[in-house]
């Protein structure tokens, strides 16, 4: 089929490479000249006959939403925009709501898979109504792998909501995999960790796609020598946890992996300043650095 | 290789069939008479010729302990016992040395893998001295999957910490899925959850062997509709975190998985009781459940 | 000074009560006939001299909405709102937007203290404009003990957002006591667990109010036989974690002592039931509840 | 009542000191000859009466362990040990069992109260024997201030448990306070964080003597920068949540505040290089930092 791609970088850029090798007619945008197939998005609605599929694949936020209003000026009623970025499902819920008074459906579509779908397929969970979903499906099912990868998971918004757990999900994982490393470093009692974490590949209970990128980050750089522990974390972490206290549910795991990548880049703890401070105070010490505890005693007689 | 298997059950018994299908030479014993070659210790060291490599599997704790008391005294040195239970590795290197003073060697194994292990492979985590591991290693190649599944990882001991560690990963890996589960259901914004997971088998990041259960269990029952919420815990998820306060390595998704097992299985939390209590208190209320916060209102005017 | 009180209940009317005590004259409102000076807002507004006062202590949510918006109809330019509920500081900062184009000013006021208050005074922490809490400040200081208690912590918003993290604290602290109490009851070396806390009162680090309304809680109840370990859960405390995650800050026990509250009111756990069809698939189990972990073996040999 | 009393540091010194004013008899022993009555402890030994009670405060482990063995060769039968540092409970009983083997009496006391206890009285919680313990109590009793602080928990061991779960409270409550002012000072809406802490002194749920300290710290040092976010943990902080894994008791609270402790003594973090790589694995970037996640996308189009 045709689709418009708006955003060419590393995500949509091999999206597009992946559909053309299927078979699909893509005119691609994106603020690269090199990359790109129109200059404008009023030349991509030209390009596109009526009625149009635009996918969007830009940063989430403020790119999204501006891309998405100066979309809807350029489109017309039977129109469908599709969704493909990291927008929060509440956003989408309400944008589609703003784009159905003009007659532009809209579909959400988490995409995961990272630099590896332009091979092995991405993972796409979609959210929209039936018929606007079924009309980009051709595009779906070319974007996944041949046996599975696809799921419509529901209404507007439902396609981000299961991709924010995902990431949920993928933040707890890593998180497992980081302690366990971790622990394994430590001991003095385990002489090949990078053996360990390879040979955990086959037979075990963990074994996984997440495992397989640690053993070859492992092959790489067997102590990780060249990495620093400092994590970034996308908003959909933040939102798996903000969306888990707003239904009641207790996410313990999925939390701590985001407080400790929040921890892991910061020059300094104002937490644990109050922690130093209050040793001070009880332990009766003036000095910055605390080493004593409430309970310090001398050395022994 | 001849083999001694001692302990014929679910793992042991199908450990056996695995090597014997590989070509080796197992004599087993267990309590049950069905199932067993020899109907004794003694008979199992006679039937082995010296020097003799005998693999244990039995429940850890006491009954290990007992085995490997009752097998030291009817091997003799020169012989090998590898223990491929659930031993913590700190009784590990003390057997060792107790057994080395009788010329009898000691490796531990972990093992993992389930009921899925007697056609896939296991994995198999090994500690002990290098000479005492190569007698053993056909039998280690012949249990893991062709492509992998085998460590050595370091000296006695190592086999199961390497496997605790392992299962500590397995704990904060399945309470990934298991939050990212309950948000979905609780959301009235997804409408095909087992679709969701199963979706996810291909192309996403969360791809694994868990995964793989998870979808299984849920096509069997797709609302987890005949399982109680009710979770045992094995020693090595306790041990983990023990070991992680060990060694001052932070823990804290591994330790909220196990801290949720732990009240899974509480009637009622005397925990929780506190809380209900000093809600009473600070909000006045001499009721058994409270419903109020201390900043609870009337109604409005 | 004159003020008007919306909301006599447990709360808003131990507050007026005391109030008066210190020789304010308080002109309330409340849906109950018993308790009111006044039958409706707008006769509340007709008692009150202007420039009025009038403080809300109406539930959260809809009803304050509701009821500031009926105030905003009766009051004048030049009037002032002191929203003592338990806003959102969000919200506060939209309200008092909205009001100052109608000329009323808008203060928010954290209230802390429960149903002891009433004697020992309330800390009270306020967010407005300096001017316009400086109108209120003779009552914030009457409601307050002598020697401190109150605080104008910033601008409109400030009051509630202060109140919010004093109850994410009091999470945490709650959930600590909480956790020492259950592992001093579940040890069987403790011979006077309500003992224990009593002699904490006294001279060591963990003395507090929340310890005196738990010894108190045991002195009526020594194993709180009498309470189910059901906890409720404030805006509040979900609000700090909200706001902790909005701002990249680590929360992690604070956050845990709210799922703690969540999972307390759970009949049964969705996550802890994929937790058990995990341990069921991979332990080959076909039963309702696993009692099996990935490596359990049958009884030894 | 006469007393030996070994290590006169900062808690033995001061508490020696209290007995003094409170008219007991104490001969102190130390290391350092400038503080101590009798220069060894056979001397110390002479010096007592039979049946004797010395008082040990010397710093936990081999200190302890060394002082106790050294103290049975120049006691005697009917003499009596009190242990007031901070030994594992476990390792009471073991002790206690050696001891009455040669008659000596045997009392773990765990202290709380730092370097105020000289003055406001310490916080004494007492394991062991009724008649062991009744022939210390005038110095318990002592120790503590006047109406309370003082509990007999139980048989040996039960007051070094109790002490170390005190300390598990007191690390949840610390952590509670030190992440409300993490976000407080994180917010730019409130102006005044130290004069908040100092409000809530007075009528709130949290006022406690650790709110006493943190303000006490604050005034000296409204942002904390004279103080760096490192905090180290004692033993008893480590035991408590091992003992909690021992029990099954949840501890999520404890547990998080503990690791905090350990990621704040880490110049960087094994488990976040492992985030880290993995990131960087699936977003296909060979840089050291990565600040790319699984969807990230290029600039909009």
């Amino acid at each position: 089929m045709q689709l418009g791609m708006v955003g060419l970088g590393k995500m949509g850029g091999n999206m597009a490479g992946r559909l053309r090798d299927k078979g699909h007619d893509v005119v691609g945008f994106d603020f690269d000249p090199e990359v790109r197939d129109v200059a404008s998005l009023a030349e991509l609605a030209q390009r596109l006959p009526a009625p149009r599929t635009v996918w969007l694949m830009v940063p989430a936020g403020a790119p999204t939403l501006q891309t998405i209003n100066q979309l809807a000026d350029v489109l017309e009623s039977g129109d469908l925009i599709v969704e493909g970025g990291n927008s929060h499902y509440v956003d989408d819920r309400r944008r589609a709501d703003e784009l159905r008074e003009r007659g532009i459906a809209y579909v959400d579509a988490g995409v995961s898979g990272g630099v590896w779908g332009r091979e092995e397929g991405y993972g796409i969970m979609v959210g929209g109504a039936p018929e606007d979903v079924a009309r980009a499906e051709p595009v779906f099912t070319a974007l996944t792998p041949d046996d599975g990868g696809y799921v419509h998971a529901g209404g507007v918004g439902a396609g981000h909501f299961v991709k924010m757990v995902h990431n949920g999900i993928e933040y707890g994982m890593m998180q497992a995999f980081a302690e366990g490393y971790e622990l394994l470093a430590a001991s003095d009692i385990v002489d090949d960790v990078p053996g360990t974490f390879d040979s955990w590949r086959e037979g075990t209970v963990v074994r996984s796609w997440l495992l397989d990128l640690l053993v070859r980050a492992l092959r790489e750089d067997p102590e990780l020598d060249g990495i620093r522990g400092y994590a970034e974390d996308s908003g959909e972490g933040r939102w798996t946890v903000q969306a888990a206290v707003d239904h009641a549910v207790p996410a313990p795991a999925i939390s701590a992996s985001l407080f400790a990548r929040f921890a892991s880049r910061q020059e300094d703890s104002p937490a644990m300043k109050v922690i130093a401070a209050l040793r001070n105070q009880f332990g009766g010490h003036a000095v910055t650095r605390s080493t004593d505890d409430d309970s310090v005693q001398t050395p022994p007689s």
